[in-house]
């Protein structure tokens, strides 16, 4: 499988995602990694070109940029050529740590839907504290949702889990403001009687309290309230770490206390890194699009491959089509 | 002023409430209360007497109760009964830590909303690592959402921050998925519109990861949206805090070091304690009607009562009304 990145997008590229990609490499004889970016750039950190080839462009999308704008006039961006590469076939698969709605308009624009899924989804993996995680489906790609894309995301979600994570029957929960059935919004009594009946693990409605405490595999939701809760989750716990930071070393003596406890630190900011889980998948396309996290190092990189590979392996994409088909979506 | 409180309502009821009226009425000269529950379980704790009466009942609304069939069947609940005191001018204002989805539609159903409000929002103060917290609004009354809602519940907000919490010029944000203006849903776009030339401080959107950082002093939003952030923030700070606990007193060691931060853990769990602001107000009603934590101890029911005594000093009901009026709503 021949998967393409965009070397120069997040902040820490070219340098960290060409580390990645050698990783990787070495890590699976299957893979081929095409590089897109400034050549001299990515090889100033290529030491070993081993199954890695490079395209080079000097143009890169910013992450300022307005995404549209952005994929319609940057057409030799190193974005818009990886994403190229797959839609003519050169690449399976394609991976960018840059700006995400232009990832994902690029996704929908030039790789294009699944016929039956109306609007794709952004699939972040959030970590929980027993250790497993759960997929927030939507966490942005699509603001105004309809009680079918709703239904859409649930199936999605179930699929992926299975496949790539490995969970025999994914809890699908339907993210709402109380357990009970007939809670909440419109659109979520509505979606709530599709996912019902839908073939997957349906568990109802959960709340943003039990997120992180691992209430499902698999969290649906619209695009706006998936945004509002994972920049919740995310300022909550860097508000309070940097609380604790500026706490624990106030005075020498605190400063002692905190040092013997680094370790314990080190564990819990671990268990809170996502990065672990792969980036956020544009499910509803013709081909796995990743989206990995703007400050991807070396690792998170290395991780997103990995995610990209299983999901190649396990067939997803093909998976959800032949569901689409099959429930004459 | 005369404050009726739902003595039944909340975790701790009625020895926590009974505590809380007595410490009030200590505080402050102006003020006379209503108990209204059960006689012989309030006047187990009830050692003063000063300024306060009891209305008996043997009927409550349990937190469990479906709210709109606990306010028409439970005529005689304390609930029920502390509103009417409100709508029958015999009490200016009313408390509970009971139902919140119960007391919202006692409120609206009894006390009735002002007119032009088509739509009363409830209104917490969550905690800021600044320290000076803000408003959301709405928390979740009201789930499907109007453009115009949002309007009311900045202007509502707006006054509620001036008048209560002091601040001459308060900003309110509308909150959103990026920080741009024309980002988010249909609805968030043309609120946005009408807030921009509303007559407050507006500051445009606001992202959820930035609110613990104190970017508005008010932050609007549909009530689905304010719940999930409501419910995340404490969510993601309860698993935190579970985790920390765990980690640090997994060892001897560990818990030696921890035993020596206490104090510093103290303080931050004290930055995070919205019960400090006193409970969620329902704007847009008649009178003051605020809902006090579940969990309220003395404390939280005294504040809920300090802030329920500045509504009515500072005249925000009769502002909001006033205002009303003036932009012909």
């Amino acid at each position: 499988m021949r998967i393409a990145i965009d070397a120069m997008g997040g902040d820490h590229a070219p340098k960290e995602v060409v580390k990645g990609a050698m990783a990787a490499v070495k890590e699976y004889e299957n893979i081929d990694i095409v590089l897109v970016g400034n050549e001299s750039a990515i090889k100033e950190h290529l030491t070993d070109q081993t199954r890695i080839t490079i395209i080079h462009t000097d143009e890169k999308i910013e992450s300022s940029d307005s995404p549209v704008t952005a994929i319609r006039r940057k057409k030799n961006s190193s974005m818009v050529l990886a994403i190229k590469e797959v839609k003519e076939g050169r690449a399976d698969a394609c991976i960018s740590a840059g700006n995400t709605g232009a990832l994902m308009t690029g996704g929908v624009l030039i790789v294009g839907r699944i016929k039956g899924i109306e609007r794709p989804a952004l699939a972040p993996m959030l970590p929980t504290f027993t250790g497993d995680g759960f997929l927030l489906i939507d966490a942005g790609a699509n603001m105004d949702s309809k009680p079918e894309h709703l239904l859409h995301y649930g199936l999605m979600g179930s699929i992926y889990m299975q496949k790539v994570r490995n969970i025999e029957s994914p809890r699908v929960g339907l993210l709402n403001v109380g357990t009970e059935d007939d809670k909440g919004t419109e659109l979520t009594k509505q979606a709530f009687a599709l996912l019902k009946e839908a073939p997957i693990n349906f568990v109802g409605n959960v709340e943003a309290r039990d997120l992180l405490e691992g209430v499902a595999d698999v969290v649906v939701c619209d695009g706006f309230s998936g945004n509002v809760v994972l920049k919740t989750v995310e300022g909550t716990a860097l508000s309070l770490f940097s609380l604790l930071k500026k706490e624990l070393t106030s005075t020498f003596f605190n400063k002692l206390a905190a040092g013997a406890l680094k370790p314990s630190f080190k564990k819990i900011k671990e268990k809170m890194d996502y990065t672990e889980y792969g980036g956020a998948g544009l499910f509803g396309l013709q081909a796995p699009i990743i989206k990995a996290h703007g400050s991807s190092n070396e690792t998170a990189i290395l991780n997103s491959i990995r995610q990209t590979r299983l999901m190649l392996e396990e067939k997803v994409v093909e998976t959800i089509k032949a569901e689409v088909i099959k429930r004459e979506i």
